[in-house]
């Protein structure tokens, strides 16, 4: 009886090593075809370069659209279509700028500043306020008597401490998002945030404010690191006056698209894979990491199974979300309309953490299913994937995870860089590494290959 | 008497896990220290910025030297020496200079080209021959009756399926190192040779040839990638002549330095700890992550272990080699005279792979010490460390490890940008990443306290 278990067990074992083998060598294939003919380095160079920025409603918005549809099909999708949705129109409007003047010098000293994104404009005159620093909330709170009629200057820094990099973003980004209501609450009349970086340059970094509607609407600029010290610098010895002049505002409603290919499983056409990132990004620069990369990747996983010949079991949905940045109408329309349908979602990916070199993933979903995502480690280890963390999505599949609890993950790659180009100007094609693209792709890839294969 | 196991086990249990814990904290207070005060991206500055490329011989590397010392001593070393070594004095002598002619065009076309460390120059006419092309040693061997006179072309590509890039180097190198001799064997009177890297620029990479002394010595130059693209899609269809103008020559071997520091061991002051990088650097940038980086991690671990007044068991050497990149004579005088002394060394960390995000160490050692490493894994990871790969060392530790069969180990950053930047005028302080830089100092600093801690 030992004895036959034994052999049993061999048997099992040298199953799962056959598996483990062939499984092993499919990875293979996958990086190989990615890091000989990969196209995610053209498709981002075009989409960054031919299009550039891409925020909802803009212009750009629509080729970036037209463009995605396109290389869905060129990347071999059985069928493409644009899912429709009612997207926000918020415009820059025009140039951003700010100013101040020092006691004894003639010229008022200029700062490199960035209207927050869904910010209201100051009006063609500008407003102009003596400026109050406060280090956090707490500080607020104690010089609430003090605001009335000035600017305030949130002047909180990055951690620098935290080593992945997104703590010190959700640490830190609470200022760029509710500071503008907070301030407005006493009596603000505009808001002066420090960018959420830790980089060299002084470059303003970006991003969605949300004021709150009960609150006038005061607007809100963003300065890059060394203005926001030599912003306290000054503080400390002299009272100054800031000039910000921004053109902020929403337009009506408009409309934009998820762009979705598909590759219909062979046994289960009806239960869902859904892989993507978004294709909308901010208007200074390129979005190349946030989330160019992401776009691109999704397309290579599509372009890769194809040219292997793979033929999915399960139908693999590859989704380019509309206006991630400043509304996330896209992913809700994804979830709803999935919810509706009385679709089957077994598995979501997301890629939007820049288009660094791979580390890990995140996987949100049952215990049970983390052990299986986590046994599947050994095989992405020499990929440069090391770690499945608790906890994972995104936001374009969050509403799809909270519609009909799908699992869901999403690629981690390293974060030292990713703060330095967010939202940034600096957030262009030349700042992506082709190969740090291209592990992610391969990465991502053999993971829904393996979610495929086997089932979560 | 089983209980008193269990209590016994219990007490042994909480003593590991009250170890592991402390060394857990003074990691952290390692990792703080470096992301709060680090010093190393302003020393890299400092280094590439007003000193710049430090060949062998030239006079920055003399600059590079002091300024060594002059670190080291402020980064609070107990004692900082020079190590004098004979070194070889290579100079590029003047501008590299390529150019060929395309039937029909008027003027010649230009190629950017950088000649081969070590290699001879051309003399003031230049040299100008036919090219034939050959795509590996095998297609030169195939081809050797018809080299004689001509300029021979080593086409060979970096090898992109490779995830561990310098798995593609090692593959390639040889074209480099052993191209030119090979070539003048049959009567060859120049070689091009395609640079080792998939940058996606068109920027050549030097490096060391390696003549053999019985063979004609014939000048040598590197390509970029697009140029080499080019040279290869103009021979599919026409036979053309390139002409070269390189200038290097030999001077005589003069003097150069190991510049050392050292904490002294308390209790063990005779048993050596070495922890390094090389001070000398290619001449056409400012070797900033070769090895800029790994000399300004050194000084940072010194730094940080002094700012936390961690008095070491062992004494630690800090030590920035000479001539790394054409003689590691530095590395050789380094073990020779600890040899001579009848030293003790326990252990030799280096750090010559970039400075980019950390993934692991190598290690050559006995298994017993491996296990050690390993067992010191979890300390690591959260600050990006997840393996010790077996073989390690570098060029700079290689011959201390010969001499008195020192374990030795070196710092494995992610390798995906090494190549684009390596040996080429692209590799400059703007490429570093402060925090990569950092992250790598931090796990340096966490091995050599573990080292000194628990020995090996």
């Amino acid at each position: 009886m030992r004895k036959l278990l034994i052999v049993l067990g061999l048997c099992k074992l040298s199953i799962i090593s056959f598996a483990q083998n062939e499984d092993s060598m499919m990875i293979r294939h996958i990086a190989d075809e990615i890091l000989v003919n990969g196209k995610a380095y053209d498709n981002l160079h075009d989409l960054t370069k031919n299009i550039g920025g891409r925020l909802t409603g803009s212009p750009q918005m629509y080729k970036a659209e037209a463009w995605g549809q396109k290389a869905m099909n060129v990347s071999g999708a059985d069928k493409v279509w644009l899912q429709e949705c009612k997207v926000p129109h918020w415009i820059r409007g025009g140039k951003d700028e700010a100013s101040f003047n020092v006691k004894m010098k003639k010229n008022p000293a200029k700062l490199d500043v960035i209207a927050l994104g869904n910010s209201i404009g100051t009006g063609p005159k500008g407003v102009s306020a003596e400026v109050i620093e406060v280090r956090s909330f707490d500080e607020l709170e104690a010089k609430k008597e003090e605001i009335k009629g000035k600017i305030v200057f949130y002047n909180y820094k990055f951690n620098p401490t935290f080593i992945r990099t997104f703590l010190s973003y959700a640490d830190a980004v609470q200022y760029r998002g509710y500071g503008p209501s907070r301030a407005a609450k006493y009596g603000a009349v505009a808001v002066i945030v420090r960018s959420m970086t830790h980089s060299t340059d002084n470059i303003p970094h970006t991003g969605a404010t949300r004021y709150n509607d009960s609150l006038p609407k005061i607007p809100a600029i963003a300065v890059g690191l060394k203005d926001a010290d030599l912003l306290d610098s000054i503080l400390q010895k002299q009272k100054i006056s800031v000039f910000i002049k921004t053109n902020g505002q929403f337009l009506p409603d408009t409309i934009g698209h998820n762009v979705i290919g598909e590759l219909t499983g062979t046994e289960f056409p009806g239960e869902i894979i859904t892989v993507g990132g978004h294709l909308d990004s901010w208007d200074p620069a390129e979005g190349a990491h946030d989330d160019g990369a992401g776009v691109v990747q999704t397309m290579e996983v599509l372009r890769t199974l194809k040219a292997l010949g793979y033929h999915p079991r399960h139908t693999i949905r590859f989704v380019l979300f509309a206006n991630e940045e400043n509304g996330t109408r896209g992913a809700d329309k994804y979830a709803e309309e999935a919810k509706a349908k009385n679709e089957k979602h077994i598995f979501a990916l997301e890629t939007d953490a820049g288009g660094f070199t791979p580390r890990g993933f995140g996987f949100t979903g049952s215990p049970e299913q983390m052990a299986r995502l986590r046994s599947w480690i050994p095989l992405l280890i020499p990929y440069g994937v090391y770690e499945i963390e608790d906890g994972g999505g995104g936001a374009d599949i969050d509403p799809l995870n909270k519609a009909l609890n799908t699992p869901m993950s999403e690629l981690a790659p390293d974060t030292q860089r990713y703060f330095d180009y967010h939202h940034a100007r600096t957030d262009v094609f030349e700042n992506v590494n082709k190969r740090e693209l291209e592990l992610g792709a391969i990465n991502m890839a053999a993971l829904i290959y393996l979610v495929d294969k086997y089932g979560l």
